[in-house]
């Protein structure tokens, strides 16, 4: 499937057969890595997923997840999270880098000295970098599973604070938004698509117009 | 070209061609509204696009996004925005789904009264809504660049008060990044791909460990 239909067949579905869909531990390893081939900043690499397909603790996040029935019914559920302190922790990034003759130990010292500089005390660069990489991956990742036939629904709603106790996520880790996986419930179809945005809603020319925007 | 390969293949140039590629507005405004087909929460949409084309303007960017070369040399440079106020301004897409029986008025109220609860005075809610889904556009957008065999850099870093003020961007829009369309330079070979993490430095399985993650 080409990428222009991947993204136009794609849909979410409302409610998923509970369980019709077995998704082994690997095969959604290897879905997550292929996603993880999405550009960066500085290939920090920001990002890690909880993988739950267990059904108690998809029971667990269901709670957590505002009881969007998709996440009992999906085969899995991957926790998208971002990591706000991947520049602190990017020591062993560095190191490969230098191994494979990417760079000089000098100038890794160098990125380590900018990094803080740009990342330390400044919250909303941490929330930057812990959003936009893990949003790539999340649609590379909904786009492949499209392409396999599995259907994707990201769920953007959930409470943080009992997502963060119930599945120990750590401070330095952002929970960006669940995607779950599985087949759609042909009890339920897809509603209509909702009416679009048009061009003249969403982009400006800048050659053209000064208008605010 | 399958959605595995252009993930695969995508790559982000070092430099572009000065001016090696036309684009069109046109060609700009159909790239960008079939990568709007991304999912966004309750269909909101929240997402706003600035096209910058004219060698001038292109010039003026380059000093905000801290002289990135590539914002001078490439076809164009789209400012991708996320709308932290979407919620407010959804009445005209409300009355689109009421005109199309997607939704009673009552419903179409009652999500108003509810985005007001999630969004009024939570700014982290409301960076989420402004970063989640221009993410997933600008996903869509690289890939469907790759396939029809255009370069794309997305550029993370800017100096967000000098964009805002050249380019009249409102307080409620909250720019994302940018992204650079072009040609890549062959006078400059794009660096082989630095290490990348492997499954177990990003991903728990939580039907298996209970370690903090």
């Amino acid at each position: 499937m080409n990428v222009r239909d991947a993204i136009a067949r794609r849909r979410t579905p409302q409610r998923f057969e509970p369980d019709g869909l077995l998704l082994s531990r690997e095969a959604i390893e290897a879905l997550i890595l292929e996603a993880c081939q999405a550009p960066s900043e500085d290939d920090l690499q920001p990002w890690r997923f909880l993988v739950v397909r267990d059904r108690a603790r998809r029971e667990t996040l269901y709670e957590c997840a505002f009881r969007d029935p998709r996440v009992r019914e999906a085969a899995a559920v991957i926790v998208v999270c971002g990591d706000s302190r991947a520049w602190e922790n990017a020591r062993s990034l560095l190191g490969g880098r230098i191994r494979d003759g990417l760079m000089t130990e000098d100038e890794a010292r160098a990125m380590e000295a900018a990094w803080r500089d740009l990342y330390e005390g400044r919250p909303w660069e941490r929330a930057l970098l812990a959003l936009r990489g893990p949003c790539f991956v999340a649609m590379n990742l909904i786009l492949l599973a499209t392409e396999r036939g599995i259907a994707t629904a990201p769920i953007f709603r959930f409470d943080e604070a009992a997502l963060r106790g119930n599945f120990h996520i750590s401070d330095s880790l952002i929970p960006v938004m669940l995607v779950c996986l599985g087949l759609p419930s042909t009890r339920h179809p897809p509603r209509p698509d909702p009416p679009r945005l048009t061009a003249s809603d969403v982009i400006r020319h800048e050659d053209m117009e000064t208008l605010e925007f």
